[in-house]
């Protein structure tokens, strides 16, 4: 058996398709961001401006999460040393679940290591639960979702994203007798729209299914309070478990379920994916709790933000680049093809100093290449400026298409 | 459906079985580990000492790791802002992970947010790259691996505890054209005994399988610079994947595996649980760096600990309590019973101020439930012999069996 030879055959196919992942090795430097330095392969450094981070409102520099940071390390010191349940539960993860059940009105929250883990283990734990439960899951759902969802082979059907009609005659063929699921998402992070939440709900409610929603990009971002979309909508009591992440708008790490006290006990006693981890450092808690706690009032922020937003998205469409404007926070621009996508994104690198990672497949569909652009508060007009001339230059520069200017 | 009533179910065939977990909330104090205060449900506060946590060497408190975790939030923030791959690979990670391929003597290491998701996504991955391959398991094995194992589907084979003659009966049964992997751990964290290693690796030869080590209880532990069992006995090199963590011995968090250049750069492109996550936050990679630089050197850590292993169970054995003893740093006491365990438990805790959490199923199997201590370095010989003191009082005071002093 030759295994170098098989992996060479895999490695292969990503260069053959054009989607081998090069890393961008980058040096965020605190209060300068959305600046940051880029080590080349060479070890030369340039300074560039990064477009297509998570981390949407800058919160991973706010002074409060840093000193909140620092000082749990200086009182408590590294890591937890444990798993929850063996000396691995401390003050600051209390705090932190405490923080993150009041913003989304639950009863409970549990934390986990990460919002992937916390997808993956939730929803591959609920069939343990509810025996024979089948899981409706949009076919956008992220990586996370779908690997929960697989991993112990219960019943699933998968409905053509944001669908409503396939998904209530997938929900009308089955046994009403049986337990049901609808797993969703608020805000798809790739094109940045968003799901039909109330009509999902209401057909949850006519078929007595559970609601489970991912707010992993609205978190910080959307409602009076910052706990996402379904807040925004006034929904947050018609989902039964909101999960989301505290690694993208709150600017740290971690992830979290927020649900009924019996939900969250029930998955934090069965869910191999909690039980069996070392929990999170006290001070990723702390600075994560810190991050939750000023984004309930921050409106400022999610203000300048979608300002952002706004004009970055005008600008590129007053030039007729093909964008995907779903009104959100996120500024897709379409290019199709993974060796062109990641040609333009070098050039912006190379040539702009702009770092916008080429996202490809698996990532989004083939034929769906794109550049995503991620405006935060923190970019100045003229970040934005630069954005824009840089991106007329390479469209012009590559013959690429422009949309009609009057569509 | 009535799912309130299916949870209410779940949760009282814990308590029925007295397994229903009640986290204890803790802060350790910089500086004082183990030394850490209790607080109660009540909001009441009493000081413990910690003797069931994973920070085996007191890492979590050491200066060198607090240090360098405080610089890197001053210099960088507090999370990286994106996945590996958009804009959450720094120096931080890439200076980890150069760190760890040189603890282990390999090409490349690769960085995960735990061990737990390491061990996970790189088993279910290796069966996408290697189609038809058999998994071969030890069955004392992580719910990690085993979770790892089971996601996809793959051919598995589960081989009694460390029985060789069962490894290879199951190896010699199976096509010698059909591409083989074993999957077995150095240090088994409940019992504290250790892996035929070197017989593994010779069978895994002869049948031409690739070798999956994990050692994340012995990292940091065992070995001239802290590398693991496989680095104590001259075996690094024979082992082709190894997996652990940096949030036990270590004293941070993260996981990773380290091995050739070629299998890392393949999981890397195609496990999920690698490329759909945030990357951990750099001050954490800076502190996991800094602690595997510092155990490189630090063998006074590992003698100190091994030392006060051995006199607590000397001294245990003394009593005639029913400790065993595999000669690693593990002292695992034998109660048998769920109920007895969580009660000798509460005990030391309210009535002694020693923390040891129960350890009942499913983190070992029914009837072997047992308490399981962890001296390190920093606990004092009057810590140890507040411990010997306790235990001998409350085996009296529940009329445990003692072994035959003899035996
Ligand atoms: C929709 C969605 N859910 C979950 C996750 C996982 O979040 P985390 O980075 O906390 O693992 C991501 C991205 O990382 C995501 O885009
Ligand atoms: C043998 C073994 N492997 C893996 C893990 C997971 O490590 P981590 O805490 O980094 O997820 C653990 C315990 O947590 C373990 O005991």
């Amino acid at each position: 058996m030759d295994f170098n030879a098989q992996l060479d055959a895999a490695l292969k196919r990503l260069h053959d398709e054009g989607r081998y992942r090069t890393f961008i090795d980058i040096e965020r430097q605190r209060g300068h961001f959305p600046k940051a330095m880029w080590n080349r392969p060479d070890g030369s450094r340039k300074e560039i401006t990064v477009w297509c981070g998570n981390d949407y409102l800058g919160m991973g520099q706010h002074p409060v999460v840093l000193s909140a940071m620092h000082e749990a390390i200086d009182a408590t010191g590294a890591g937890s040393g444990g798993t929850r349940n063996i000396s691995g539960t401390t003050v600051y993860h209390k705090r932190l679940e405490a923080e993150i059940a009041d913003l989304h009105q639950k009863e409970a929250a549990l934390l986990f290591t990460s919002a992937y883990i916390a997808n993956d283990a939730t929803l591959s734990t609920l069939p343990k639960l509810f025996p024979g439960l089948i899981i409706y899951s949009d076919e956008l759902n992220h990586a996370s979702m779908i690997e929960g969802i697989k991993r112990n082979g219960g019943a699933k059907r998968i409905w053509r994203h944001n669908d409503l009609a396939h998904l209530r005659e997938l929900m009308a063929a089955d046994d009403p007798a049986t337990p049901k699921l609808i797993a969703f998402e608020s805000v798809y992070s790739m094109d940045g729209d968003i799901s039909p939440m109330e009509a999902i709900c209401d057909i949850a409610q006519e078929f007595g299914a559970l609601t489970y929603l991912d707010e992993v990009h609205a978190v910080g971002m959307y409602g009076p309070r910052g706990a996402g979309v379904a807040e925004k909508l006034g929904l947050m009591g018609r989902i039964d478990i909101i999960n989301a992440t505290l690694a993208k708008a709150f600017g740290v790490m971690g992830g979290y379920i927020a649900a009924s006290a019996k939900m969250c006990d029930a998955i934090r006693s069965y869910a191999p994916g909690f039980i069996f981890t070392t929990s999170l450092p006290p001070a990723v808690a702390a600075g994560a709790a810190a991050s939750v706690r000023h984004l309930k009032t921050a409106q400022h922020l999610r203000d300048k933000q979608q300002e952002n937003a706004r004009i970055l998205k005008a600008r590129l469409k007053a030039l007729g680049l093909p964008i995907i404007d779903h009104g959100t926070h996120i500024v897709p621009v379409h290019v199709g093809d993974p060796v062109h996508c990641k040609k333009i994104s070098d050039m912006l690198l190379e040539h702009y100093g702009i770092y916008v990672q080429p996202i490809n497949f698996p990532t989004v569909p083939r034929g769906t290449e794109r550049l995503r652009f991620t405006p935060s508060p923190v970019h100045t007009a003229e970040d934005i400026d630069r954005l824009v001339k840089a991106m007329d230059a390479l469209w012009s520069h590559c013959a690429l298409n422009r949309q009609q200017l009057s569509a």
